[in-house]
This record gives structure tokens, C-alpha cells and sequence, in this order.
């Protein structure tokens, strides 16, 4: 006889890299993302929501003529009978739809466009602890608008939502830098050549690891990193690389010393003076505002996104310290970025469009909420009806309804009712505070149990027999009663979690 | 000279069949999703929200090995060297998502296991006029009880749900009709061969559109339709024909005579009564829980699903009438459907589970929602404050905090102040209710002007000079009163369009 070949069963995974979210997860993060929308509408923001799916021309990082258009982003061709569909791709940020949708719909936007998003965006990059290729952005711009005052805003916008999550004041910073400020220094080391250039911005990026030393040595003659291998250097002389020095560590004591140290550093540059009068205008701005440097200060040592952006750069960052993998303390760093990019439209309609915005990293602020003890632990499990009697089901879905009726999360259990350990496994598995027991001898006389699994619970841990006793966590309670005791214990747990 | 050869713009468009969502079109779904999250909730479902992209291969309805496993679905191979890469593909519904996650994580969730899911779901297929290729669902699926309550349950959900987002009693039905019965209805056909059943179904499913007379031609001899075109008939005699035609016009007065009548006929067919039996449980058990006939009904006209599904099938329609294109009343029709389907599992892991779900049609909802008028027409726009001196943006930045720290939503004007015509023109554009306007020479005088928008535009379009004077829509108050009269004039505003 011939062997049946047995079709495999197919896998139930999640593609690599992409992961599920579970009850509280997904609750917490709307609730937070609830909340940062409160903000920004009370800004003036409107909001945009666009497809997942953008043409791969529109996203404009990726070219048709390539064979598989798919480094970095999820794409793929339109079925066609000649082979010509359009190669389509999802978002891999909230900013090129941005760009999309201004300049299909300038004609009917308000301008300055002020809009935010929030929503998933897909990166198709090798996966790793932590690193999922789906994650939340939560962004919000100001389009067509040149004035300072849209960066002042969008850091008080920042700051502002930050306080509405749960972040205390003086738990976070966002410090801002410019962009031209650093053209400004650029002009004054005197380097032109472009290559120089780009060295000069990437050693520049590493001084939040080097610091000032390291970024000496490397604008210099070269470094020994911490492997013991050499770094070969830029070559500049000391005197090219000092307003670099200057740049980086020109913070003072209060916005006048650093917009002073920053005037110095790009010496005779215009654009550099330019970043530096721009700050100036951000600070009165916030300052007036009553925004001081306890919340947002100008610190030319971010230097984070100087390379993307073309004029003021900001950075949120959580100051307070939590305790990394290996147990030691470190601060919990940054949470959101954004800046000022200028020529957000230009490669749909050949004009230039000032523009400028933020992007919350969603899960990282979700993480801080959880360190900081902002966020409920776990969505709370609803009250369990157990059934004693499958025959009284319509008894049963009575009592939720009566519960729900008044606003208590509860169920009936709607599994095999046979055995009823596995019903109190159920409800300790959703962590219910309360069951629910009625069964044919309660029927009979018109009273219901009602168990109070958290004190049972904590009574199974701890307590003494004594104390068992005179706390029980089961009361028999007449049926009518039990809307009104069950809201009596969850009240009180509510109470003693607090 | 060489010509340079000019680089064509990119298109700024979505992909065909995609769209943008604005301001209120995504603040209004995102606060319908919001309280139909918490009906759910209430009932004891947990959110889940499972990742966009899936493998082909758990999404289970495409074969890798065909060419481009596109049909239906956007799909695409993951880079690889050997070209093996995985299929991945953009999710097509909720259920999908659901089996994979269930068969994953089986051993680590709750059993029964409750969950809702709410997010946009993806369809390879041609767009046309309000259909797009992105769209929302909103489910909610028991999994694991194959116990009638569970789907009770669902339909107690369904219609709780539509009432909280807005929907009134008596402006909703939800009918529930059952597989189980249609299989005893085909038993009693004594049809059997396969081909003839499918053509019988097939029928069936026309009984919303033909009508019983319609249905009773195509189950004989054939039909012609509205165009003059024949349509053949399954060839069944009459007799047999009898049991569909009673089956699909079974409805009595009450729960107990369409009971009794699809008791008859069913006949002799165990399914069949065990079809009838689950409907009676559900309808005790509703009925019990107070869910009358004028909420929730056995309905075995409904047939829609009636082919995938495998036992109870319930479908909610809006039974208040509408203007269709064509300015003729018709009913508003189908929001949600669901039913039970018992292998949701089974290509997994081998193992039957039941489950029993329900899908809102959330676009649909929302346009009942605004046919109803339960939906604000629009996010309020934000008070504008002009900016009459471009070096005090300090000064109107100062007035917006105080403002938003009232809980206002208001902005200063970010364009380029120059003509203030623009910025009225602006204010208009955003549906500002109130412009804020200080020049240099109220500044001295410690004076602000208000501009109730609102009235100004009332005024324009109706009164006359006389009313104008006497209803001036524009107010000169002390610089201090700002919050005060902006609160004011934000509550008459509120107070006339209710």
C-alpha cells in the first residue's frame, strides 16, 4: 500500500522579529497614547492617519530600477501582467507619509500644518534582543511654518507631555542645539574639504562616549580605544579643532554663558551666528512661557540627529536613575527626539517647505512609566461566576449582568464546570479578585458565596490560623446582596493595593 | 552642450485604493473604538494586538510554492541568499491572527480564552468607489467553550456594545440563526450529492436578494432574472424543496414558534435538532438576562456566513432608515457579524477547539453613527491669538500657555504674519472659534481684542447693521480677563449649537 505523504503542519510563529502584545501591554500604551493626544490637541495639532502602505517612489529612499527594493523596508511589486507594478512598501517612519500627505493636499491644509501620528511603523532590519521590526512612533510636526517660535513650541508641546504621562518635573531635561551653530564651527576649524567634513560630524557623534578627551585625541592624531586598537584620527592641528572643543562644551551656567561660549566657538561665521541667534530667540521664547532650565535648556552637547537635521535639534531626556542588566545604576537616557528639517517637500514639488517636529519613542516612555511605578501593573481581572450547576447557566449570566450593570468587570467560567479546581485555576490565571459561588443548596435558600481571592491568597501565604479566622475571605451573603459586597471587596483591595 | 537629463518628480500619492484619515475622522473612530474597548472589557475580554505582518504559512490560506502568493493578500519573500526566505504577508482579518496566536501560546493563556483585537486589516483586491484596501475590525472571540453560553454571551455583548457607541434600543436587531439546522434542513432535502448541497447553499444565500418565491424557482426548474436572463434551477422537486423553503421562512411570532417550526423542519435529522436545541439554550439564556426579542432574536432568514461558520451564526443590523445615492429610504443594514467556527486550531496542532467570535464592521458603524447624528461633527479648532508684532511672539506664546493651562485648546499663528487677512483666513481654515488680537497699541493700554469667530460668521451671512451693533463679535477686555472671556464666550458657543 502506498504511504499517505502527510502534509506538515504549518508553524504558529510570529515572523522573526515580530512579537505579540497581551492585555495590559496593549491597554497601557493606548492610555498613554490617549493621553499624549490630549496634549497635542490642546496644542492645536490635528490629527493624520495614513495607510501602512506607501508607494516605494513616495517613501523615496528606494529606487524601482533595483532588483529587490527591500533594504531596510518591507517591499513589494503590485501584480501586473507586464511586470510594471508599482513597488509599494510599508512606512518605515511617520515623516516621509508626512511629506506625502502635505504635498498631495496643500491646497486644502491650513498652513502652518501642525498634525501629529501615532501609530506602527515596520523597518526590515535583522532582529535582536529588544529589537523588533514593528514598533510605535508617536509624532508630532509643524509644516510650512520658518519661525522659531514652532521649535519653541514643539519643545513646550515635549515638555508638557512628558508631565501628562506621569514624567515628574525634574525627572526629565530636553536640551536643545542647533545645527547651524555647528555649520558655524565647521567654518571656523577652517576644514573644507567634504570628507574632512564628514569625519569631523561622525567624531563629533561620538562624544557622548568618548567625551571631550576622546574627541581631542580623535580630531587629532588618532586614539587607543578601550580594545587596545587604534582609532586613526582627522588630523586637524589644535588650533582647527578648538572651536569644535568649544562647541561641545560650551554649556554655562544659564542660557546667557552658553548662547556667549556658542558666539565665541563659530567665530566669524555667519550661519554659525545665525544657530546662535536662533537658540537666543527659542530661549525667550520658552522663557517667557515661564519653561526654565529645570525644563528645557539649550546644551550643545546633544549632538544626536545634528547631522539629519538643519536647524535647532532637541532631545528628551529621563534623568532619574534605574539599574541596567547587569545591576548598576545608569541613567534611563533618551525618550524622544526631533529638530527642525527644511526641505521636507522639496522632492514632490521643487519648493522648499520649513518644517519641524518630534517623535516619541513610544515603548521607551512606556518602559520609563513602568520604572517610575506610573503605569497599573495589570489590567484588572474581571470577577469570575462560577458554575456549579451547567443546567443554571441563564442563574449564572444573571449575577455578570447584574455586575456589569454596574460597572464591575466580570464572567461567567465557560469551560468544562466538571472539575471545580480547574474554575479556580482559571480565575487565579486572570487574576480575578473575586469568584462568585452558588450552587443548588444556595439556590434553595436564596444566598450566594462570594470569595475574596487577593485576601485568600495573601491568607494562604501568610496568615496564621488565627487570623484566618477572624478575617475569613468567604462570605455567604443573601443573592441580593451581591452587587453591593462584591463592590465592598473590591473597594477595600482597591484600598490596601493603594 | 549635453542636455542634463532632469530627474521626474515621484508622484505624491497614496497606492491605488488607500487613503488618509483627518483630524476628526481619526479622533472619532479611535473614541468609537475606545468605548466599544471597554463594553468588551467589561465582559472580561483581554486585549490582544498581534503584529501586521504574519508568515504565509500560519495565515494558511496561501502556498509558498505557487508563483506570487499575492492573491487576496499583500505578500511578499523575505530576502534570503538562497532565495528560501519566508513568505510574510499583511494579516486579511482578526481570526487569522487568533489561531496562530492561540495554538503559540496555548499553554500560557487562560482557557476559555476571551480576547478583542482592534486594528486595520489589509486586502490585495481591486479597489473601487469606498472600497479600500485598508480598512479597521474590531473582534471579539471566545476561545475553548463550546458551551452555548459563550455565544449568548457574544450577542449580550453585541448589543450592549451598540448601545454604548450610541446606537438606541429599538434602532438595532441582532438575529442569531445556526448552521447546525441548515444541516439538517440539507438531511431532510435528501439531497446528497455534494455538488447539488453546494447549489443549494448557493441558493440559499440568495434568499436576501430573490425572496421565497426566487429561492423556490432556483431550488426547482430555474428562474428569470431582472435582466431577462435565465438562471437555472437546481432541479430539486418540490417535495424536496419544502424543508429550505420552511427553514428560511420559519419566523414565528415569538422565540417558541420559530423554535417549533424549525423543529418541523428539520425533521427527522439529529443535527438538526441539535441545531434547534443550541438556539433554544441561547434564547433561554438570554431571556433570562433580559435580552427581549426586541434586542436579540432567533432569525432564520439570516443566512450570511451561514457557509463558514459551523454552529450558531448571529448577525447585528440597524433597522432605522436612511437616504441611499439615489435619495430612496432603505434600511441601514448589517454593522457586525460573527458566529462559531469549532476548528479554529486544528492546522496547527491536530486538535479541534472550539471558538465563537464576533466582527464589528467599524467604518459601517461610524457612518451609522454619523447618520444618527451621535458623532460631534467636528474636533473643535483651536482659539487662535494673531500676531500683530513678530518680535512679541514671547508675549502671544504667553497667552496660548495660559489658555491650554485652562484647558483650552488654543495656538499662536506660526506663518508669516505680514497680512492679517492671512491669519483670519487661517483661523477660519482650522474652525477656530475665537481670535485673540493684541497690537502695540492695546499693549500699552494692558487691553486684548476677542473675536468670537463663531458669531462673527453668523453675523456676516444674516444680520443687519442694527443686530450687528447690538451683538458686537468683537470684544475689547483687560489683558488679565483672557482666560475668563475666551471661557465665556467658548460656553455661549457651546450653548447655541445644543
Amino acid at each position: 500500500m502506498a504511504k499517505v505523504k502527510k502534509q506538515p503542519r504549518p508553524k504558529a510563529e510570529t515572523p522573526k522579529g515580530f512579537r505579540d502584545y497581551f492585555g495590559a501591554e496593549v491597554t497601557q500604551r493606548s492610555e498613554m497614547l490617549r493621553k499624549i493626544a490630549q496634549v497635542y490637541h490642546l496644542y492645536g495639532f490635528d490629527a493624520l492617519e495614513t495607510s501602512a502602505v506607501e508607494t516605494v517612489e513616495a517613501l523615496g529612499k528606494f529606487l524601482p530600477d533595483v532588483d529587490r527594493p527591500n533594504e531596510g523596508v518591507f517591499a513589494w511589486q503590485e501584480a501586473d501582467d507586464a511586470d510594471k507594478g508599482d513597488w509599494l512598501a510599508l512606512r518605515y517612519d511617520m515623516t516621509a507619509p508626512l511629506a506625502r500627505v502635505f504635498a498631495q493636499h496643500r491646497n486644502d491644509l491650513p498652513v502652518p500644518y501642525r498634525r501629529y501620528a501615532m501609530g506602527p511603523v515596520w523597518r526590515n532590519e535583522k532582529p535582536g534582543p529588544g529589537r523588533f521590526r514593528q514598533f510605535y512612533q508617536c509624532d508630532a510636526d509643524t509644516v510650512g511654518s520658518g519661525s522659531m517660535a514652532s521649535d519653541a513650541e514643539i519643545c513646550a508641546l515635549l515638555a508638557d507631555t512628558l508631565e501628562a504621562v506621569g514624567i515628574a518635573r525634574g525627572d526629565y531635561l530636553i536640551r536643545v542645539n542647533n545645527r547651524k551653530v555647528l555649520n558655524g564651527v565647521l567654518e571656523a576649524t577652517g576644514v573644507e574639504e567634504d570628507g574632512q567634513r564628514d569625519a569631523v560630524l561622525r567624531t563629533i557623534d561620538k562624544f557622548d562616549k568618548v567625551g571631550e578627551a576622546g574627541v581631542r585625541e580623535l580630531l587629532g592624531k588618532g586614539r587607543l580605544d578601550d580594545s587596545g586598537a587604534f582609532i586613526d584620527g582627522v588630523g586637524l592641528t589644535e588650533a582647527q579643532a578648538a572651536p569644535v572643543l568649544a562647541f561641545l562644551t560650551s554649556k554655562g551656567a544659564d542660557a546667557s554663558e552658553t548662547l556667549a561660549n556658542l558666539r565665541s566657538a563659530v567665530g566669524e561665521s555667519a550661519s554659525g551666528a545665525e544657530g546662535v541667534d536662533e537658540l537666543e530667540e527659542i530661549a525667550a521664547i520658552l522663557n517667557a512661557q515661564g519653561y526654565g532650565p529645570d525644563r528645557i535648556v539649550i546644551d550643545p552637547s546633544v549632538v544626536r540627529g545634528l547631522g539629519y537635521y538643519t536647524g535647532p535639534v532637541y532631545e528628551a531626556e529621563l534623568t532619574f536613575d534605574i539599574l541596567d542588566e547587569k545591576g548598576r545604576k545608569r541613567q534611563f537616557g533618551s525618550v524622544a527626539g526631533g529638530g527642525r528639517y527644511d526641505d521636507l517637500v522639496k522632492r514632490f514639488t521643487g519648493q522648499s517647505v520649513p518644517a519641524t517636529g518630534v517623535s516619541i519613542g513610544v515603548d521607551r516612555l512606556l518602559a520609563a512609566l513602568h520604572a517610575k511605578g506610573r503605569v497599573s501593573k495589570d489590567a484588572a481581572g474581571p470577577v469570575i461566576v462560577t458554575v456549579m450547576d451547567r443546567d443554571r447557566m441563564a442563574d449564572y449570566q444573571a449575577m455578570v449582568s447584574e455586575l456589569r450593570g454596574a460597572g464591575i468587570r466580570a464572567e461567567v467560567y465557560l469551560g468544562n464546570p466538571k472539575n471545580f479546581g480547574n474554575q479556580l485555576k482559571y480565575a487565579d490565571r486572570r487574576g480575578s479578585p473575586v469568584a462568585v459561588i452558588e450552587g443548588g443548596e444556595e439556590k434553595e435558600r436564596g444566598v450566594v458565596q462570594i470569595k475574596d481571592l487577593v485576601l485568600g491568597a495573601k491568607i494562604a501565604e501568610n496568615a496564621t490560623l488565627e487570623e484566618w479566622k477572624e478575617r475569613p475571605s468567604q462570605y455567604e451573603i443573601s443573592r441580593s446582596d451581591l452587587v453591593a459586597k462584591v463592590r465592598e471587596i473590591l473597594a477595600d483591595q482597591a484600598g490596601e493595593q493603594a
